[in-house]
């Protein structure tokens, strides 16, 4: 397919999205009537999941035991409260306009997310994940990624044009093929004229070009320095098909995906604070029994993340408790900074995108809107796993200060200086959810089973796609529930 | 000193900039009143100076041949009608909101231009230069950029790690940092467990990850045939100080730069229609004679294109004008092209960013703003030299027709369908710019030369400037000579 395409000289395209989603005219057309639905999680798989059944006229309930919709999807302002399990709450102090995208904060383009936002008319703007003017800081150092990227490339180009010269490729490729590859090294490296990586304008400047050339930086270290510096991992960060530039955020937060969605479904369709204790599926219909009553309903959807649902008492056999316990819950955590002055613009002119560092806070992330403000918030923190224990297991007070330590170490003094406000969350001590996202041992046969139903219950989340810890995850695993519970119900007597 | 903050670790600072702009306290503070400064030409270098010595009250005359303000800075919206030398004018027909940047249109994170930005109060957004999403087409065959990047990278690394262990490098570096150098290569090139390189899910997908992992493009072709594609430059092409990610541009046009500063200065220090016809540096000031009348000022500022100024007769010597005849004018070209639907968006997932082309159209850009709006523009074609030259000889209509023609071999008939309006720009047969930039031949002693006053003489331009082509360069070279031309003005009796 590719080979004839390229002959076609046509671009690839990728396969359009076969859902389709359910339509009223589905039931009028059969002369059925719609089903009651109870969903179990307000977050954006359950949201997503109402949403979608709400076009063909589905009676959906859901149960979230949260204070508000939306789980993961959560933007903190100014005003807003952040329980914590065995924690303090923190007040959230944010200025006016100024918000923490506590949970997910950037889409990719094919992800499923940026049609929600187009069919929900949610603004987007780009968001930055890629910055050749944001920092590498490994073993101790700090230099632009710029910086980083023009040395590695350029020694692994002209390593390999003395390899090419040396004759090591001649039994591989034609001479005319080595060609080929010299000029592209040439180029990919910058090299000279000698194909040796002496330095290059890409590295940055101290001055940059303007009346006269400008002053690049000084001559890269020697090939044994930059491998030492272990900046590999920073530089290829973003060479994943999920983390490739560019992404997208929605303008002012991203949980205008959850107000949009909660207006779509009704508002009086969410009942907060509901926790569920009980799911019974029986021969027609199901039960869901909560903290404040019970639903009997047609079917569930069960959106909670699986070791929290691993916990509810059912009836849909034992191997739905083995399956819901076999992906492990991963902690992760974030701390958002808010300064008084936007000194990564005035001084670091960073607009945006990451700083990688080897330390444990991983990434400091810079903001992609509302550039030249007066206030602006960093994320000082976004880690996981042990370096996220770490964090979660202090005060919010302690943490804010270890991220201005850690920080420090690559932006110096002025990381301390005109902090207004911070905020941080621990995933795995937030109630009802307990962890950023589940890693699966492997995608094994607990996967695909609990992506059937089990009775009248079906499960949904992005922990049952390979999309886990997106929101696009979430919403595609939604839509094949949705699939599939709608053509069981138009196909049910 | 890279080695100093090194041992540091903190991050390289650029050096900040060195301009002071004039204040009214120069003068007041010395007993002296201002000077009268005739500039000639009010695109951005003119705008510039007047709006830099306006800040310490210099009385400024701007003298525009053109029809309005801003030079190259053109902004093209519906109703507005683009003249054009020895061809037909153009009425633009782009719809509400859609805008064309005729001139430039992206600005680097570290230029001035930003800095105008601020200070002016133009709020500014991402713009997207680079896009895995985006493709390369070369050698008549179309791929994702993100495909040609894996593909390159890949065989790269394995050749390079293929050399590596064939004991090529044994002499360069030592076993250490081999198995450091290996370390990267794998994640370089996505390489497999046997250092091989067989394609990757950096490619990209013909189905995306989801419920289930998603289908991976095919293997990719040989190392023979990824060097035959051609593709190399396009993937190095964001390489460069100057083009890395991200960049930027003002929210709504980028002609909001020279609507800033055009109020400003003040819109009745601006003649437009007034060709300069002579210009004559006297012991006690210069007079400018234009069309309608002539001009007697303190000093003079002359930022049109040096071809153009070659032109006009004066009396500040053969250097002079020597010197203004050594660069040599570009052609460059831009086609909008309107369409009623984002296809690009719906269909290709392509959300901003460069289609980079071996066609004599050179790029396809996508906007990077009003995302999912109903309209949108491309710009068909950015080219310059001969590409621009052949287009430029065209009629628009028929600079649409190619531009249609190039395109349709990279996105299929979809390119020609939903084509609202079009409007393309010649810059080499714009009266009185006549070209997109120069090209000194080198940057020799006629550049510098140029630099300094002749007599009463200052002249200003970015073709003055190491950023030819870039508004920031206009910017700095009004800057330099506003700081000469102060300088000068305080220190005379």
């Amino acid at each position: 397919m590719y080979a004839a395409m390229g002959a076609l000289g046509l671009a690839p395209s990728e396969q359009s999205k076969d859902y389709v989603a359910p339509r009223p005219g589905d039931f009028t057309l059969r002369g059925k009537g719609t089903a009651k639905v109870v969903i179990i999680g307000a977050g954006v798989a359950g949201l997503t999941a109402a949403y979608e059944l709400g076009k063909a006229g589905y009676d959906c309930t859901l149960l979230e035991a949260r204070e508000k919709a939306g789980g993961r999807n959560l933007t903190l302002r100014g005003g807003d409260r952040l329980g914590e399990l065995n924690g303090p709450a923190q007040e959230v102090a944010l200025g006016e306009g100024v918000y923490f995208n506590a949970g997910p904060a950037r889409i990719a383009p094919w992800m499923v997310t940026l049609d929600y936002c187009r069919e929900l008319g949610i603004p987007i703007e780009t968001f930055v994940n890629d910055n050749a003017a944001a920092y590498v800081h490994t073993n101790g150092r700090t230099m632009r990624a710029r910086t980083a990227r023009a040395d590695m490339y350029g020694y692994v180009a002209e390593m390999l044009a003395k390899a090419t010269n040396g004759g090591a490729l001649d039994k591989a490729i034609t001479k005319d093929d080595q060609e080929r590859l010299l000029d592209f090294l040439r180029r990919f490296g910058d090299l000279g004229p000698r194909l040796e990586y002496e330095g290059s304008s890409r590295r940055g400047f101290t001055k940059f070009p303007a009346i006269d050339g400008g002053v690049i930086l000084d001559a890269p270290g020697s090939l044994h320095q930059i491998l030492a510096a272990g900046t590999g991992r920073a530089i290829t960060n973003n060479f994943g098909f999920d983390q490739a530039t560019p992404m997208f955020q929605p303008v002012g937060g991203m949980d205008a995906i959850v107000t949009r969605l909660v207006e779509a479904v009704g508002e009086d369709t969410i009942t907060t604070g509901a926790k569920v204790t009980k799911i019974t599926t029986l021969d027609d219909g199901v039960e869901v029994v909560w903290t404040g009553g019970s639903v009997k309903a047609d079917y569930c959807i069960a959106t909670l993340p699986p070791h929290i649902l691993a916990k509810i008492p059912h009836n849909l056999g034992a191997q739905v408790t083995t399956a819901l316990k076999t992906p492990v819950p991963v902690a992760a955590g974030k701390i958002g900074l808010e300064y008084g002055r936007r000194w990564w613009e005035l001084e670091d002119h960073i607009y945006g995108g990451v700083t990688e560092t080897d330390l444990d806070i991983t990434h400091i992330w810079y903001p992609s809107h509302d550039y030249h403000a007066e206030r602006g918030l960093l994320v000082g923190y976004y880690n996981a796993e042990r370096d996220a224990e770490l964090y979660g297991a202090l005060t919010p007070d302690d943490r804010r200060r270890r991220a201005l330590t850690q920080g420090k170490k690559i932006h110096g003094e002025k990381y301390r200086q005109n902090l207004l406000s911070s905020v941080s969350i621990a995933w795995e001590r937030q109630e009802h959810i307990q962890g950023g996202w589940v890693r699966w041992p492997s995608f094994d046969s607990s996967f695909t089973f609990l992506q059937r139903p089990a009775g009248r219950v079906y499960f949904a989340g992005d922990w049952l796609t390979h999309l886990i810890a997106w929101q696009a995850g979430a919403m595609e695993s939604a839509r094949s529930v949705v699939t599939l519970l709608h053509q069981r119900v138009l196909q049910s007597p």
